[in-house]
């Protein structure tokens, strides 16, 4: 087969720019190799909330559903962020990856050795930092119940949710990232807060016992606020890191950080089968939307890995690369990555039909 | 009064050979003060399940709650990881937090200009880091109850825990951080994950409101993996933060190891009335204990805070931290903060006796 179609949600914020810059890469890229891709976009986030009146309508999800791939932008804003739970934009992201059931995300942190002075961290620090997140994505306390608002003993209002996981979630993540190890430096590091919370007792448990499928990966444990430590002390020292949701939402973004450029990175949601949701790691960044100024890069990569593991059009998605690496190395910059020596652009032109090789 | 009992609770690790450097320290500094100190020691962590069998025996939290304040080495190691909850150090450090009721841990980042060196992080982006963590520590998912395993609706083993936060307990923990806050830089920015979760909703509007009660302070608010981002990217940017238990558990240490100097890092803990507890915020590291090279320093300075603010011996803790000043201009240094050029000493001798001024 070589035509697919591909869900593109465009969101919020810079969402809709980056994502079209991202859908022009994918089309020439794609045609190059004979691979037609059909686009069709879908609302979700505040643009849904304010087109329909829900973060994410049933015709997005089932579109989705019904496609190759999903190419998200980014989603939320100020606008929406006091807006009761059902309302908020992220309420839709998280919906439509539970509905979908992509329940690992994937989110390799690479320093691009042209952007190593883009890192606040020391040069000899920075340099060759390689990590992949493996987060749990559809579970813990970002979906456990119970969760709402009550009254204590006291008669007081108290706020509360659960965070859960049971041995079927941690296995299939577990599997999942030593899996993922397995093909990058054969070091997977789980990272829990046994010490404290039950729901890590029983995560370290079945990490430990799904390690012995894995005999070729060296598995360690680490305290999740130890983790925050190492990220920005020593940050080569991961390879692979598997955790929870809510803690691999704060350590995805730290490590993510120490590579001084967000606006590169990509990510990929995958589950036991149907179409994979791919996004760059950035936020919606409203105050920048609209100006031309919003780093494309992380978006387009993550359309080039939605070719190579979504759709295995491996061809396509090296051009890709190389179309990024090509504008990198011929010194253009969107601003977040600018500095002393290079060109600072606006996103769409170069990156989105100049340099597609 | 000019007489006072303190609790010393060496714990595992190197936790009792830097309490020994610690209470030395005080001794001389409180005896040229004329405040008299008297010392004891009593069992906690890993020490006391080797000596009693439970990780906090009633007459070590009777005879914290009975003196003027408390100082804590360091508790746990590999030794005991794989305890049953019940039997882990860390769950005696947990009950004497309960136990004393001290909810606000008030945890000072800041960047030693002789250390600056040291961080992982850029000079421009390092040097000058003035931070005050406030973090709640009785309450949030440390303490949430129904917690524990179960079993879900197909027969699977589950672990859970609960995130819970009622009114009283954020509006005490925002009021104490709005009060640093006004005699720090005036600027409070509150963490929480509320486009999430609905304790952090509650979270958000309870500081906000109290907000009200403190005009002169600007309070801002941010989610969680973006300040995990920002304190990598900017640290500059913050004044006060307050956050829960578990947030400023992962925040806390990030923002510590940003100063590359942990080991120079105290921390306070109070609660309504009653002693505080002030302890390092590194950890036990069994690696290097009784190799007479753990850095002392965030231990000693956390007794020069017991005196400030526990026993209000300004004079005294004043020629503490004089001390430890003059150590470092004078360049001596344990082995976690070395550079080339500085003198590698162990801690108990020069520290602990030569240099209080
Ligand atoms: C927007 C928010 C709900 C989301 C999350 O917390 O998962 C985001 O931070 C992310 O990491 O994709
Ligand atoms: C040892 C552990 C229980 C403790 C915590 O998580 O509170 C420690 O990490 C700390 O920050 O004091």
């Amino acid at each position: 087969r070589s035509s697919y179609s591909i869900t593109l949600l465009p969101g919020d914020g810079i969402g809709p720019e980056v994502v079209d810059v991202a859908k022009n890469v994918l089309f020439v890229a794609g045609a190059k190799e004979g691979v037609e891709l059909r686009f069709q976009e879908m609302l979700m986030g505040g643009a849904a909330l304010e087109a329909v009146g829900v973060p994410l309508p049933d015709e997005t999800l089932a579109a989705a559903r019904a496609s190759d791939g999903i190419l998200l932008g980014a989603i939320g804003g100020y606008k929406w962020d006091t807006n009761e739970k059902h309302l908020k934009p992220e309420t839709g992201l998280l919906d439509i990856r539970a509905g979908l059931g992509v329940f690992a995300n994937l989110r390799p942190v690479t320093v691009f050795p042209q952007l190593v002075d883009a890192s606040p961290l020391k040069k000899d620090i920075a340099e060759g930092v390689d990590i992949m997140v493996v987060r749990e994505l559809t579970g813990g306390i970002y979906f456990g119940r119970p969760r709402g608002f009550g009254t204590n003993d006291n008669g007081e209002e108290t706020g509360f949710n659960t965070e859960i996981y049971s041995v079927s979630e941690i296995d299939r993540i577990a599997r999942v990232a030593f899996e993922v190890a397995r093909k990058r430096g054969g070091k997977l590091c789980s990272v829990d807060k046994a010490n404290v919370l039950e729901a890590s007792m029983l995560w370290r448990k079945r990490v430990t016992a799904i390690a012995s499928e894995f005999p070729d990966v060296e598995l360690s444990h680490m305290y999740v606020d130890n983790a925050a430590m190492q990220l920005v002390r020593n940050p080569k020292q991961f390879d692979t890191i598997v955790t929870n949701n809510i803690f691999g939402d704060i350590l995805s973004d730290e490590a993510s950080m120490i590579t001084g450029s967000i606006g590169m990175l990509s990510s990929a949601s995958v589950g036991e089968s149907g179409p994979g949701l791919f996004e760059p790691i950035h936020g919606s960044a409203p105050d920048i939307a609209g100006q031309d100024k919003a780093n494309p890069i992380a978006t387009i990569l993550s359309g080039a890995i939605l070719l190579k593991y979504g759709l295995g059009a491996e061809n396509a998605a090296k051009r890709i690369e190389t179309a990024v690496e090509q504008t990198l190395d011929n010194g253009f910059r969107t601003g977040d990555i600018y500095s002393h020596g290079t060109t600072l652009v606006g996103s769409p032109p170069r990156l989105g039909k100049t340099y597609v090789p």
